[in-house]
């Protein structure tokens, strides 16, 4: 694989994992949408579908890893070369800033009047009244990233290390059900709905960022984008889904070559 | 692929998408439907499954376009003879009137008494109440045709560039993952569900058209059929929702051409 | 394929299939049942998993049809021999009978005191109080067979005649754009989809019963089951989902012979 | 299969699937949970991506049985030996176990206030107030054990029956319409369906355990962690989800053997 190919495959994959899964959260979130109120069955299904759209873009093109930790996890197995991690990783970053930006521009509109639009009582978005201060956590930042439901550092990185372990031992043993071919585009179907059935069941403590990028990337572009009263971009809180897919990541990784190699 | 079966397929498949697609409108928003209320989810899910149902028996017969931003981005990429282009766009354009035609037949009761049956307060049907008159945009055109949530040219036309980009992309890219040998029916099955995501995440604003057939076969059938009470067609807004579609289609045959082929 | 072999698969899979589909009615609409009021999309999926189910185990055996619709199509397309027909439909009406049973075993302590436990104001039983005396279409009744919305037979019939269409032209077609073996495991995923679809879409009306055997069967066990206060079975309506699913499948069938074949 | 690889698999295998599987009945139950509410699709939709979760990572190590009666329909067919009989089921108890342990850590948090937190009013929760002391099943139980809306031994061993009954008799004949290759990547998706059709259609009496591991191994750790307020853990229900599931299976086992092989 080139690393041009890598570079177009896993922007373009990325942008679009994005593009669909922070574009639910606008979807449910925002009350001009058709979709308000559509329920965390409507989000888990969009991210996931947002998995399956950017992971079959980019299948062919480069491996689509979309995903730090899933990049790590095949480094540690073996299946991808260390040398290229910076630029998968790179990558997935550019991607996400991308997919959130496009999210902002497909929904235009109702970000330009979200004050009045934005549904800010229900729905997924970060509740925390009594222990997060606006200034924190603003009333749009979770379309773009992660919160927690109840904000405790330990409690939060154990959940995102078990849910993205959940997803990287899924993709490291494809291999050994599938005749050994790589991905495939039937693994893509299943890791799609791995990712739907990790955020039905895993999502509810801290939204399952289960990848640094989908989390890190929308919040940078959350930080820049000139938009009104959107509040603080949660600093405090953003190397929790950075760090803890990355455990999650290295303990599947790990588990592998130990009991499944 | 003959004239004739490009002609067959592409009716017969595009009018079992916009019967599914406009039925499950229907279900939804009639009172006297046992799907009254049954939310976006079933909206998306049951546009999916039309386009997984209309691809499927059109697939072997005329390669399942069902849509002339499909056609646009598959004659931009070189799978697709520009001499075939106006008979495929006709027949889908022709396949999605058949379409729209038979979801009145289907639910003649409920149309018949309308506008009691009817619940436009609720659900994904047009509610700008304060923007557009009733002559622009009737109680029943949502079972037709898409309307925004928030109506302004410029953002509507972006969101339909966006939405109709992912669709064109993840099909012209799946040549790159399958083994080549076209649509196959595992692509079809992950071609509907691609719609299903978008539809979640990116149908928030306008509707999510993405296709240029599906949009103006129902409102030509809308303003022809003669329903009590229907209200005006919103020719204000029917380009919208042609032209957003072609240039997402665009869009994607360029990338694909520049960057993946 | 046996005779023997038909009844098996026939037999089995349809009692599956109306296992889980008069399940999801029951489970939905019995107040002390943990699927209570979880709505159309629940309902939809219920049906389509079950003929995912019954097709799965019968696929190898019989071939799968569960339906004298699918059987009437194959035999028109000349896939199924005419003189099997009846070995099909027979086995398909007592596999229909057998799942209702079973559905009332499986929910024998909700049936017991149904009438406390059954929320007939709600969900998708039929609710015509201004057309139906109770007589006619008793409160648990759309546990076990269809009944329409808005009652007016020529409407009705329209409306079965639609759906199992696209049911049909679905299966007829398939063999086109798979390799031609058959209905195959991706086929039967595909088929079970399409199903869901059909519900989401065109089960507003009349409830889809688009097979003769999956109404009847269970009608007649209704009938027979000594379930207090069940009120009448609605025979007058019994005809529509028989006859309107054969007519869908003629015209698929010969849609088929004259277009795709 | 070395005896290493079954124990692999199947704790690995099933932890997964009681972690998804516990893990929606944690977001939808507890009150601090973005998933909150999300109801019984998602309950359903949970518990069987946790079965494609944890049979997509067992199925090349240890065939993916992840439940006793899975494992002793495959012996009575013939295809497990009945040597690996109890280094399955010992495996599969421990994983489940382990499963259940998962849970608790990733929603800590949860757990910790749960007095508070759980919306013990609503959702698929034992709610037989008029039945169950608080003594038998405490309010937390069904994140961990199932437990039934009417409490009648025969009752709820019958519809554990047939459920498990629907889920054996599908894993036993898909030999029979695959290439007869095993399970397979689409068998295993095909199988996860099947469980979320049981789960819509047949877990409306009682909660659906269809898994004497699944079930007992959670209510182990349930009557084990050290949980403020916790109640019992139900024991005289016990022995229900794990005699039910094995007759079920053995049923299905007898009908394969005597009608399908």
């Amino acid at each position: 694989m080139s690393t041009s190919d890598i570079i177009t495959g896993e922007i373009v994959g990325t942008a679009m994992l994005v593009l669909l899964g922070g574009g639910v959260c606008a979807a449910v979130n925002f009350k001009r949408s058709k979709a308000h109120n559509a329920g965390w069955v409507a989000i888990t299904f969009g991210w996931g579908l947002g998995v399956l759209t950017g992971a079959y873009i980019a299948a062919g093109v480069s491996g689509a890893h979309l995903n730090p930790a899933v990049t790590l996890g095949l480094a540690l197995q073996g299946g991808t070369d260390w040398s290229d991690v910076p630029v998968y990783i790179a990558s997935e970053l550019v991607g996400a800033m991308l997919g959130a930006f496009l999210v902002w521009i497909a929904y235009y509109g109702q970000f330009k009047t979200h004050l009045a639009d934005l549904d800010v009582q229900s729905g997924p978005l970060d509740q925390d009244t009594a222990e997060v201060a606006v200034q924190q956590a603003g009333p749009m930042l979770g379309i773009f990233s992660t919160g927690p439901e109840i904000r405790n550092a330990a409690q939060n990185l154990a959940t995102e290390v078990i849910a993205t372990f959940v997803l990287v031992i899924a993709i490291l043993t494809q291999g050994l059900n599938d005749d050994g071919n790589g991905l495939g585009t039937l693994g893509v179907l299943i890791t799609a709905l791995v990712v739907v059935g990790i955020g039905l069941s895993l999502g509810g403590p801290t939204g399952y960022a289960i990848n640094p990028a989908r989390d890190l990337g929308p919040r940078i572009v959350h930080a820049l984008l000139p938009l009104k009263g959107k509040g603080g971009s949660d600093w405090g809180y953003a190397w929790i889904p950075v760090v803890g897919p990355l455990i999650g990541a290295a303990l599947a990784g790990g588990l592998y070559n130990v009991a499944f190699a």
